[in-house]
């Protein structure tokens, strides 16, 4: 995804100051773990314990949905309100989380759900690293 | 959208001590604020000054897809992390009250973009309403 | 949804000769079917059979997916193509199709599945209404 | 995005037949469309000549909002059908052209509507592509 650089260094409205390096890995996390998301859920119902699976189902969803919409507010950089762009990254880390905590009970189990967790925690991480940058601290 | 109350009530899950009403009344609210947000985006495209309504374009944007992706977690009752729930109902109000503050300022000017602003706040309020709920605030 | 049909009253871009009835008919029905899949395909997860279900997981999600996509084409009416609108238009009869007879097969059954079917059908119908009108015929 | 394979490659439901290589590439190029897109979208409302750039706008939203359904449907492998998957990349295809060919007209003025109309293109090949496989042909 080397697209989501060239794609911000392309912008005509600059960055305003958001850290260029943070903001581009925050944007490939999200996009990623949206993607594994989706897979994991759909993974999780293939298996024949399924039902033992439908809470890690319903926190993959959630966890896809709104990786997906943090990805969408942080690539636009027109005319934004940076009081949206930090509440969506605290929900979008959060979401992770919670992901990642019921992915990691069973990532001895299903591979999926491993790799999973991992993406969560990868996406949790850039989420807090970007909350932690002056620019989004600031109101 | 009477589906959506017809739908709560038929999911065998039940709403865990959610209040029906408020649940029911903040997913149409955010249903119908994506859709209304989708719309008011595109006619500011379409407005000859649409060099004036970037911001509201993008803010429009940003709530469109933070209200779609927040029905969608109020509407699954399996499973679900109340920690994620509060926090992508947060970002959702911050996103509504943002689009409606846009939006507003030149709802004089232009009729979607006063219909638009009804509806960020008539969702923001929707969202505060379920947050104060017990079922929400407890952890 | 009354501010479906309110929104493209005020768009400044016109309908383009599109029908208006059957336009705002097919936007509301495609948000409505996106919907009651996304709480359709929780529901099932929900169900103590969850096993026998996994089919119409699946098709909801598709089918959800796809409609939140049909409606945001046909809710822009600015500079948009008629080979999409069309395109959009078929795939998402499709996938209305093979949910509804996913979801019929135990509408006896759940009853979640059943309102799912009819708004499947119903948006499936408005979908191929819509595609039948002049201005999305041609090319 | 590496993890796109993996996940392939852990699914317990198998690919059904489905080219490995042509799925993941597709599902991948889907993912970064959806993505270089919705950026373009956001990059043209900052350029000063923006009431140039709506058309660009408008079929870059619709091609984000296609694509990202048509990664989804192609992720999930359990209990799919292969009409919707088909119909779903035909509309897919349709959209990454209509948008390849809006932003190569101002690919010489617009360095990311140039990158747009590559990733677009490229997309619009990886659907072409996976429509062409024997599973996907027939019915």
């Amino acid at each position: 995804m080397t697209t989501v650089r060239d794609m911000l260094a392309t912008h005509p409205a600059g960055l305003g100051g958001v850290d260029r390096e943070k903001l581009g890995r925050c944007i490939e996390e999200c996009v990623a773990c949206a993607q594994t998301c989706t897979a994991c859920a759909d993974a999780c119902l293939a298996e024949e314990m399924v039902g033992d699976l439908v809470r890690c189902v319903r926190t993959d969803l959630d966890c896809a949905g709104i990786c997906a919409a943090t990805a969408a507010v942080l690539t636009r950089r027109t005319g934004g309100d940076a009081d949206v762009t930090r509440a969506v990254l605290q929900a979008c880390a959060v979401a992770c989380k919670a992901c990642a905590d019921v992915c990691e009970s069973h990532a001895d189990v299903h591979e999926h759900c491993r790799l999973c967790a991992e993406a969560c925690r990868s996406c949790e991480r850039a989420c807090d690293e970007l909350l932690r940058t002056p620019d989004l601290r600031a109101g």
